[in-house]
């Protein structure tokens, strides 16, 4: 179930971070004349700090047809520039013993670097030249469009799971671009161009586009300095309006996927709902959707473990998740897996009544106290990662947060009532708003859901 | 179920004006200097004259976020123009006994008057003038939109078959803009506004992107003369490149769709397949799709009526229908409705035995030389309509078929084997490019299928 195992892991990264200890680091936050913000969240434990740069543009701001694209520039990003050309920049890292690596999501794409405290502005610069240097010939980017096809092959094609979620990602938005998959469809990855790339790169990889996140043993004086000797001598070269999406219109019926694959040994039956994410929730509205997942579905002393697994004894696994951290929609989402000889309908079956007696009589006093607890102690623990704590911070920022939003997410947690989880099951576990997806073997016999 | 009503007489449209009979007109087809494509298809049986235009341009052209542009602008062009202000079109039309219409679909948008012969001209004029002259104030757009959105409300909002049908066609097309609505998504139709209209307008209505058909009594010469005189004189005004449109991925999964209204007396389960158009379909594919989907569900002697309604007895209606006039891909579908106390699930159980026959044993040689007389029968009736004739040309044409595939279908339904339409039946009634639709009065009870 690696799909689902990313989720969950996604989940607590995602609620680490902003955790107020006694402890807690005071984050700085700047903007630079040419618009770039720069976040400093100093961490003296050790002489090191981690530098990421966060793009706010990722699969989701795609032309249609060329989706794919946002992930292929992040590779591409590694080519070199007419300054650093070649893998210079990641030689650099490598010798003074430092890690790299870059992500891509729907909403926004980064690069980080974790290297000893004395080289962060030397990454910044490296950084910056990147920001605008970058040379690409047919020579590196046709090769690299066949690493992408490989990556894709192994996380969806090959992957029953990766399918299955790219399936109800597209059923469940059925207008909004998350509804794409970030990695692209095959045929549309494979239409790529060098073309394609760089005017993708000369549109959204400007300064007053950029988010920089500074985590580690560092002022933020020194990092404001720093930033402004590097990324603050690159002039913005395009205007950057709102980032308006087609939005989902009124959700009216629920949807089920069902993908049958032979190399299936375990099925499963999940089911996401549209939910709102931390940036369009009403207030309080996605700290209650944090308690909710947890109660549900967090952990072998959830609703669903317990009822399911324990109690029922007719699935080997069962839990929830919500993903809050998006510009234009979140996720609520539950799971189970059938014990061998037990069926799909019979896990979905207890799943719903699972959730019918949440929305209708709430959960305990007991629950949400343990609840808060947990949530607030894993954020406290994540502080601990530095890399962890500033992607957080970035990940916040590029999707419409605030760096109060994330430091105050622990007192978020805190206020949330019984009441106000019961209404967020009550609004947000809406049929209308879902889509069930079955992972089975073949299609044929009692798993066929179609 | 007027929805599929609706599908159904599309169909028989779509079938009907090729048809090869001894006293078929000779139909001409002309391209003029400025790209404007005319066809003519004399028809000297009284004095009366169908003139169409079609612009290759429609719901699936949008940008994505303004759904319902194409449909809002074929209503905005009945506002006037600077040399026919207000009205002045339609009451010429309506002035002579005329007829007038419009419509949108997802590849192109029209424009008819049905009028005494003589006026030919003054309609073409009339026509030439709004392809460039239209004048839009805020004054007349704002309560048209007013319109479209009661149009909206009385065909989808308050339709549970038509809310079903934009639900499916959204599940069925993962990817493409056919999956969404033609009228819009009703929020979004909401926020066009004028400039949007007038910039759609100035890039797609140019005579290098029109057709002309025009049907009655006239001969080729005098319809190209009167084309010239007043199409012909209209400047291209945009540069019209190749239709493309992002494609789908290959199909993984069935999907099912479940709308609950508690306005519905009638269940039905309805399935759609992905299927090839008339246009993208291989030599003699679409039509032998034709004569599958007139075995499996054309009238009371089908496989699926004589199987669910008078055999079994477990359905009120039943029955199949192929859509092949679209550029990017066709549809193929089927449905019951539950006799009371019979279940959706009885119903689609049967369905699926019925075309899973036909995938393996085919059809008899009687079902196929009963098919083709009367698939050939109803367009040789068809012709008998002028309007039928025209659009069937038009929405040929407009779509990437030539003249000569229309005027040569009754030919290739005469070609069609057992084997192929055997063939058609394993490639596309395939489960995992299909999305059933199940319309119910609500979520809970034994109709639920989510």
């Amino acid at each position: 179930m690696s799909r689902m195992l990313v989720l969950i892991v996604a989940l607590v990264v995602t609620a680490a971070g902003g955790a107020r200890a006694a402890a807690e680091p005071e984050v700085a936050h700047f903007t630079l004349g040419n618009g770039l913000e720069l976040v400093v969240v100093p961490d003296h434990r050790a002489p090191v700090v981690t530098h990421m740069i966060w793009y706010k543009v990722g699969a989701a701001d795609e032309t249609p047809g060329k989706s794919g694209l946002a992930h292929f520039l992040e590779h591409l990003m590694f080519k070199g520039t007419r300054q650093n050309p070649g893998d210079r920049f990641s030689q650099a890292v490598a010798a003074i013993g430092g890690q790299e690596n870059a992500f891509t999501a729907s909403d926004y794409t980064g690069f980080f670097q974790r290297v000893p405290r004395e080289h962060l502005k030397e990454m910044m610069a490296f950084e910056a030249d990147r920001m605008t240097g970058l040379v690409l010939s047919d020579e590196v980017v046709r090769p690299e469009l066949n690493v992408v096809l490989e990556e894709q092959n192994m996380r969806v094609a090959n992957n029953p799971n990766g399918r299955l979620g790219e399936q109800m990602d597209a059923a469940l938005y059925l207008n909004h671009p998350y509804g794409r998959p970030v990695i692209g469809w095959r045929h549309e990855i494979e239409t790529l161009s060098r073309d394609d790339a760089l005017a993708f790169y000369r549109r959204f990889y400007t300064p007053n586009n950029a988010i920089v996140v500074v985590a580690g043993d560092v002022t933020p004086e020194e990092a404001k300095a720093d930033a402004e000797d590097t990324y603050g001598k690159v002039a913005p070269r395009a205007a950057i309006g709102p980032r308006r999406r087609p939005m989902e219109p009124v959700e009216e019926a629920p949807r089920t996927v069902t993908l049958a694959d032979a190399r299936v040994e375990q099925p499963s039956v999940s089911r996401y709902y549209l939910a709102p994410s931390r940036t369009t929730a009403k207030p309080g509205e996605s700290a209650a959707l944090d308690v909710l997942a947890h109660v549900l579905g967090g952990g072998d002393n959830s609703r669903l473990y317990r009822t399911l697994v324990v109690d029922q004894g007719i699935a080997i696994n069962a839990g929830a998740f919500y993903s809050g951290t998006a510009l234009d929609y979140g996720k609520l989402g539950v799971y189970g897996l059938p014990k061998p000889g037990r069926t799909l309908h019979e896990v979905e079956a207890a799943i719903d009544a699972v959730l019918d007696d949440v929305s209708e009589h709430g959960i305990t006093a007991d629950e949400l106290d343990r609840a808060k607890v947990r949530l607030i102690a894993d954020a406290v623990y994540a502080q601990d990662n530095q890399a962890t704590l500033a992607r957080r911070y970035g990940a916040a920022l590029a999707t419409g947060e605030t760096v109060e939003m994330v430091r105050d997410w622990p007192q978020s947690i805190r206020a949330v009532t019984a009441d106000a989880v019961r209404a967020a099951a009550r609004t947000w576990l809406n049929p209308r708003a879902s889509v069930t997806g079955y992972l089975v073997h073949s299609l044929k016999g009692e798993e066929k859901h179609s």
